[in-house]
């Protein structure tokens, strides 16, 4: 059903090692747990909790839609700096839930606190209040938010928290938070500041209703590095960009999605909340790391998809109209059918540029598929062939480039191809 | 393959009646031709003359594509209010095809003017010049224009010219100027002015690519009504932007397309002229009923389409949110996809709306399917009833509407589902 990693790989030595082949290691400062809650009905672990006994700073960027969920609604209100727990929950969106999904919030705030705390009582931490945690939700829009399964499972969910993670219990946490998702998507990095090591570990899920502003997509990123809410979200806007934000399976935009980060605090290093540092500019560099590792395993996964698609617009006048080209390829259903057919089709490629709106010389850019110019000079390249083309075609990993020959900016965004799977996955999605 | 029209008028009343079963008339002034130039390999008709000998006033709309085809090229650089005729070539956009594909054009009018030159000197006619024509190409982006072909076919073109028009003779041209439509698409209308009557006669074709500012589509309308060139123009702005511009099969913008209005100035009435007149207003109802006709014979023809969906926004402050919000639903492949699985996910629309980053409330906001209110009052209908649902997303055209509680506007667009058979029709385009 989805892309074979291994041929991937093999196909497209430019795309970085993705979540297989990392060591994923105990972030200090975290707890997790995950409970089958029975919201899937088949006793797969569908409700998860990210417990920081001792706090964690945070940063967290939500969806752009106009509509979101109960459940962002309730993160919003609560301005507090430093949280004690993330809740997660699948199966249903607590969209469109009226006040039975904002009550239910509170509800289960007020038991999952009152349980963590006894847990706080007995290791001298201190007590949690009520606002102390975000929620994430995640599945079906418009559906009762199914409160009681919920209520029921926070004491199991509590007295399994682990305060040690390996490999398998991330790729656990990682499994929980799914929904259409046929992969556990982790991801990890540490650096060297000073003589201590800082760790990032990163978890994903989201496999449609991506597109650019985030989408039907969560990450939960943890760091033990002690960072201010107030730098982690310098941080984690800056990554943003050039990771979650670009990425596209269908251009749907979901009600639902977050990316947060955590610090616990437990490594401390001044330099790290000045984001001028060279140390701040390694600490960037790590986290963009993880989080396009991250976003690459979601386009990977995403529904139906057999192929990875890069999108990389150059010479552009702006990064903003490199941009706005590159989606617009990206997003075209012509561009991801023929690429699923393994057509070389470079005219849709050229319709995607064009209906960008954008202004481009055409008889100055170069349109290429991998290697292969295939359009230059207003016209077919000279050196077009077609048998070569095909060839490259039936490749897991294809790279489209476009040179607009107008400027210095460029823009790389990532897709996969539409096939009969995503329509599969989506035509009945409910019943699942 | 595609939406039956019995079926589809069976359950929709509210669409107006299409093609199948209107009367089309002769158009006096418009001489109609159609050859196979053979560019299809299988001996259907792919080469289109209409023919103008007395001239034509005209309008015409273009794609708003940054990148177009050298045949729009061509007529842009064409500033005369009068022409001689319309040629359409299939199978072949002459997009990407350099000074071959500009230089071929000029080759084609030469002998084509030539050609007619003949025909009028004996009719007495006034002599057509190289600039007297306009060019429509459709089809493959980026292949060299087939100009030997068509040349070779100018004399039969010109030979096979018919006065006189009738419903076969319509559907026809129709049929010659398709790519991968399934049927013909034609659309008939006429009005009394006085005591003349004014016809307007419309064919068209397109059937993916197919998305707002025009897209993979064709649409030539005919009137025998004097009006000028200019105040044509006027009454095509107005109709566009609830007729060919309310359409999307799959969000994708062509290189290619134009819409045109031919008035060959037979019928005398200067009130036609004056766009404020009751007799201008009549017209233009009459031209505003044709081109909705012919841009939802389009969504009807969509590529593996099989259900057509209006969404209607209403309530609005003002029309351009209205629109901005009914297209992103429109467009949404999600959206588009629990439609073909006839699954009636309001949380999809509702992504949808959220989507469009239009400021709503929530809380005000009425989403209904058909006759069925969904949602209301931020939350699933007390009436709601899955069974009832489950039944109406089995007619073949669903009526989804979003009463937005905040002003007197509206808009409503046309689409229609996403299916296995979108993929089969793109993933390989090329090889049919």
């Amino acid at each position: 059903m989805t892309i074979n990693i291994k041929n991937f790989f093999r196909s497209s030595k430019k795309i970085s090692k993705m979540g297989d082949f990392q060591e994923l290691k105990h972030i200090e400062g975290v707890q997790v747990s995950a409970v089958s809650a029975n919201l899937y009905k088949n006793g797969r672990e569908d409700l998860s909790l990210f417990y920081f006994p001792g706090g964690a700073n945070y940063a967290v960027a939500y969806t752009k839609s106009s509509i979101v969920s109960e459940s962002i609604t309730w993160n919003r209100e609560n301005t507090k700096n430093n949280i004690k727990a993330l809740i997660v929950n699948t199966k249903n969106a607590n969209t469109f839930t009226g006040t039975q999904g904002l009550d239910s919030l509170n509800d289960v705030s007020k038991i999952l606190i009152d349980s963590l705390n006894s847990v706080e009582a007995e290791n001298g931490y201190q007590k949690s209040k009520i606002k102390d945690l975000l929620f994430a939700s995640t599945g079906v829009i418009g559906e009762k938010f199914p409160v009681e399964k919920i209520r029921k499972s926070i004491p199991s969910l509590v007295d399994n928290l682990r305060i040690n993670q390996n490999k398998l219990i991330w790729l656990k946490m990682a499994s929980a938070i799914m929904t259409t998702d046929t992969k556990p998507k982790v991801a990890y990095s540490e650096i060297k500041i000073g003589d201590k090591y800082v760790r990032i570990s990163g978890i994903a899920k989201g496999s449609g209703m991506i597109a650019p502003n985030l989408a039907t997509m969560f990450s939960f990123i943890f760091t033990d590095a002690d960072i201010s809410s107030v730098i982690l979200n310098k941080y984690l806007n800056k990554v943003l960009t050039n990771t979650f934000n670009a990425i596209t399976v269908d251009s749907d935009t979901s009600t639902n999605d977050m990316v947060a980060i955590f610090s616990t605090q437990k490594i401390k290093s001044k330099k790290l909340n000045i984001t001028t540092s060279k140390e701040a500019i390694k600490f960037e560099k790590a986290l963009e790391t993880v989080c396009l590792d991250l976003a690459k395993q979601i386009v990977v996964d995403g529904e139906g998809a057999k192929k990875f698609i890069t999108v990389k617009i150059t010479n552009s006048e702006t990064v903003e109209r490199a941009k706005k080209i590159a989606f617009s390829i990206a997003n075209s259903p012509l561009v991801k059918t023929a690429i699923a057919g393994e057509d070389p089709n470079w005219g849709r490629i050229l319709m995607g540029i064009g209906k960008s709106g954008e202004e481009v010389d055409r008889k100055k850019i170069t349109i290429k598929l991998g290697d292969f110019v295939v359009a230059e000079k207003g016209k077919i390249s000279e050196n077009y062939d077609e048998e070569k083309l095909k060839e490259y075609m039936k490749w897991d990993a294809i790279l489209i480039t476009v040179d607009l020959k107008q400027g210095k900016e460029e823009y790389e965004c990532y897709t996969c191809d539409f096939t009969h799977d995503y329509i599969d996955i989506n035509a009945h999605y409910r019943r699942s």
